[in-house]
């Protein structure tokens, strides 16, 4: 068969020293490296990150693909439809091709279209997904704060369209982690302070990045620009794992 | 000042690369790795990750600390008693200690009850956590599977402790990853076979390990005893980040 193989490779979450020995070795082996940009003049940050790692390979492709930061289809779909024709050629002439995205590939990512499409256009195409550390472990790390242990349970939330649901939620849940607050921190400032819960919420902002930015005091930044990587972290937990029983049906029970 | 570094470092999910360059950067230098173990006879799963990586470190020397299997406290307060003394002589002595547990070390991970009393019981020594690949992106790797784009809500339910509230977390979210399974297997199925989830639900056990495994209908699986780490991905999505908002409003609805 004369087809390329299609990698999915994550690169972590800010640091390019949190990248796995994988997706650098991955990196380093495939033909082409497709990057995807927000736009022409700044940057990928996920190559901004497998660059430091992966160095120059001789004879291998970098190929940068535009994705104006917006959910219109009118911009996406046209955008995407390049993006598809540039890939395929190279797969079709037999080309590995390792799309690179920051954080987990299957993870509020831009590969996740790229994987959907793939597998219906090129059925006969070999796809390989190399997980990496994603916001979901890097933002606890920065704050220190345990994800979850023993009968906890974890939420991922994008807030932008879950607020009226938060309540219900931090109810049933131990650790709750919103996504894409930016648009919305006012009302999630208010609902936390609603629940009582600000005490034990952390924003982190750029996570294991430079400019690196953790706040306690959400007030203090509800009106301000917040960054597109960006995280709060509403940690109920106040009990180690190992007593966990003894406490679980005083605090969990719905 | 004298006091060592303590360090909880991710080893990740069982595959020797799929550790970060970090955490086995961090390993190599540290004076003394300290490796839990369920028992002298067993080779510890996170050793097993990290020894190939890492290599022989002169002078680096390797504790190996017991933690029996169990939730009794009777059995394992006295287990952690000794972890704690064996490790606060090496961080007394001035000596850098990584404690390390596969997956990531916040969660689910016999660190975090090692980092909670730290924080307690040395409040002047320094602790950095290595964030790591955890099960939540490597289990959806692995069956290729896009944990959540766009508006899509996560949940993370140690199943053994959340069977009654399982119907209405799977309403409100779209993917729901169940933990600790192996007890309530039959119970589980139940609940998904009622809930109309069978047909999008997948069980894996040993991801990005040796003797991993990949099961699709559970109920033939229902009756056998399921490894511990193992993991139910239920995968309610069928829709694309790209145009989420156009039919968010008819599935996620509450």
């Amino acid at each position: 068969m004369s087809q390329g193989k299609l990698y999915g490779v994550g690169v972590g979450p800010g640091a390019s020293d949190l990248m796995t020995m994988r997706s650098i070795n991955v990196l380093r082996k495939v033909d082409v490296i497709a990057i995807p940009q927000s736009s022409p003049h700044v940057k990928s940050v996920a190559w901004r990150i497998a660059e430091k790692a992966v160095g120059p390979v001789e004879g291998q492709e970098r190929i940068f693909l535009h994705f104006p930061m917006t959910r219109d289809p009118e911009q996406t779909v046209p955008a995407w439809n390049i993006a598809f024709a540039e890939i395929e050629t190279r797969l079709k002439a037999g080309k590995s091709v390792a799309f690179i995205t920051e954080g987990d590939p299957l993870f509020f990512s831009t590969y996740i279209y790229l994987h959907t499409h793939a597998k219906e256009k090129w059925p006969e195409v070999e796809i390989e997904v190399v997980p990496a550390v994603s916001s979901f472990t890097a933002v606890p790390s920065i704050i220190q704060t345990p994800i979850a242990d023993g009968q906890e349970r974890v939420a991922v939330i994008p807030a932008s369209y879950g607020l009226d649901d938060l309540p219900a939620i931090f109810r049933l849940f131990d650790t709750v982690l919103l996504m894409k607050v930016s648009s919305v921190m006012p009302e999630v400032v208010k609902i936390l302070e609603d629940e009582n819960l600000l005490e034990c919420s952390y924003y982190v902002s750029r996570a294991t990045m430079e400019f690196e930015k953790v706040v306690r005091d959400l007030r203090s930044i509800q009106n301000d620009k917040c960054d597109y990587f960006s995280m709060i972290v509403v940690s109920k937990r106040g009990r180690s794992g190992i007593l966990a029983g003894r406490v679980a049906s005083e605090t969990l029970g719905a």
